[in-house]
């Protein structure tokens, strides 16, 4: 069993095109041999966002502090602590933080798409 | 995409056998057409335990309010907000409030084991 607190692990800066101001914490993953998928917490600064795109896998989104929007490119909805975001495969996303501190929300991946 | 305040998705209660004081809300399952894994909200009240049991899937849990342990049945290991823990495949767990409030957490699971 692994049992962290998720300070303990580190959080990496994301360089993706059309990234701003966000870190990841692979907080399970492959490293843990875990076989499914992985848990990864996002760390968004204020007025960073992650890249509008879409790819062949799912997120499966909580968010845990912050204020936000999640977006398709054409419709913003809020996001805050509480609400959840299931991105099915092939959908187009984005994320943005609209606040004045960090938006943090797990987001997972299934494993197979987890070194892209 | 499905975006939802926790809240809206109903909790159930939890009526497997050694279980006190469980219940669960099904944020992101199959009947979202999820691919891949679940992701489950438990509620656990003040006193209340989840099954110290064992099977062949994993949990990928994220502890987001309260105070408990999770146990192997041999040893206890403190768990709080922002702790993380990974339960492999046939390894023994169980999760126990001991503070004064409900102990909240997410746990995901593979979606072929999400029937069970």
């Amino acid at each position: 069993m692994k049992i962290a607190d998720y300070k303990e692990i580190k959080a990496e800066p994301v360089d993706f095109e059309e990234t701003k101001g966000v870190k990841v914490r692979w907080l399970i993953s492959d490293k843990d041999k875990a076989p499914n998928f992985a848990m990864r917490m996002f760390e968004v600064a204020p007025e960073g966002y992650s890249p509008l795109h879409t790819h062949k896998w799912e997120h499966e989104v909580f968010i845990l502090e912050g204020e936000g929007v999640v977006t398709d490119g054409k419709k913003e909805c809020k996001i805050k602590k509480g609400t959840v975001v299931y991105v099915p495969p092939e959908e187009k996303h984005q994320f943005k933080n609209t606040g004045s501190d960090t938006l943090r929300f797990l987001c997972l991946i299934p494993i197979k798409n987890s070194n892209k």
